[in-house]
């Protein structure tokens, strides 16, 4: 598939540009462009100035700032499907937090002044994107009341759901990124908490871990252990699109 | 003061409706009413369907939600000034959390049904809402960081430096909720950790707590101590205007 037709089909599956113009589509799809970035492949630098934003097409990119002490906090790590970058317009146009791919991944880059001119000119692409800004949102308020009210082995579980297709049924498998001390630090956690949680997890639920692969007979199995220490029903409606 | 007159103040000086048309404002300083809420008042639950949003003109209002397990997680603390549950029409209109005054407190409601409609019509005031809701998610960001960063201790300080009137030079006082077991909760930690921790930040920094106040000679006997484990310089710009 030629560079531009991969880059239309991936963009119109987005949801926040479902209420795009058809013309500002086709500019976006012509200044797309597909990258390569290996392993460790800084991306952008937390407070870099932002020329552009982001889709993660393959592979894992973790979202991460450093403090003055040194110390790394990692922000988020978006598998397939996710844009980042794309707040920056709102922040006097510098990143607001570090961006590296932690596999080899392909990404896609656009240019964030077309964003920008179109959510001026296009309410209904202001919407959309106040929407799924709106989302995340609460999926963080979500994260915050997690980190106070789920033990560590809930948190994996639902990090795991997550990831998953909530609306499949039978047995399913999950991917994760190679590197579990990057999951640890998603949740928070040290990586020998991270490993002693997830055993527990094991051991409760009946979960399969091999290497980067979660097999699960179904997600019920990870539902009824997590869900119950959350405010919010599952399937998890608020997920970003 | 009349109660329209005293709403047309509060509402005029909000940043997220420096962008609206004078007809929204006149017409959103009309349908304004203030109440009185006292301490304990439940002003909405969550997934109420939600018809007004709210602005907190003196006091402190609580946000929460419960786990089906019955736990409770606040989700923010707000003092006069701060909007709420006017993401709500982002959720399919209803609220994202509960409210209730924990002090007695003066609260304004407001229409949303006025509020969507201009958003829709006035791609102006849909981007400062853009703005505003990037800076909220910047800060819960942090929030994230800081429970995985930062110590009790500084964490406490840094929840002080965020009510505290950042461009201020020289002794400084700042406002708590007269439970501190709310601040706590606030924050994530058990009320034996929130005394510890506090202890010991009074021994670091030698900021005096009275009661509901908390006196310091200057802002930075704090910054020294807390925004060393934060990836955002001091002061924090991104605070909600």
């Amino acid at each position: 598939m030629r560079e531009s037709e991969e880059c239309k089909k991936i963009l119109e599956n987005k949801a926040m540009f479902k209420m795009a113009s058809p013309e500002f589509m086709d500019k976006l799809v012509q200044s797309a462009h597909l990258h390569n970035a290996g392993k460790g492949k800084v991306l952008f630098i937390h407070q870099d100035t932002a020329d552009k934003f982001y889709i993660v097409v393959s592979g894992w990119v973790k979202l991460f700032r450093e403090t003055l002490d040194g110390a790394q906090a990692v922000v988020d790590i978006l598998p397939a499907g996710h844009i980042f970058g794309e707040t920056s317009i709102f922040e006097n146009d510098s990143y607001p937090y570090s961006a590296e791919a932690v596999e080899p991944s392909v990404i896609m880059s656009l240019p964030l002044s077309l964003l920008k001119q179109e959510i001026e000119d296009n309410p209904k692409l202001a919407l959309a994107m106040l929407s799924a800004m709106a989302r995340y949102r609460k999926q963080q308020d979500r994260e915050i009341e997690h980190r106070t009210l789920q033990n560590a082995s809930q948190r994996i579980g639902c990090f795991l759901l997550r990831l998953a297709d909530q609306e499949a049924t039978g047995p399913i498998t999950i991917h994760l990124p190679y590197d579990k001390t990057l999951v640890a630090s998603r949740l928070g956690m040290q990586p020998e908490t991270f490993s002693r949680a997830l055993g527990k997890l094991k051991d409760a639920t009946g979960i399969k871990v091999k290497g980067a692969t979660v097999e699960l007979k179904s997600l019920d199995q990870l539902i009824d252990y997590s869900c119950s220490a959350c405010s919010s029903e599952f399937p998890c409606h608020d997920l970003n699109a």
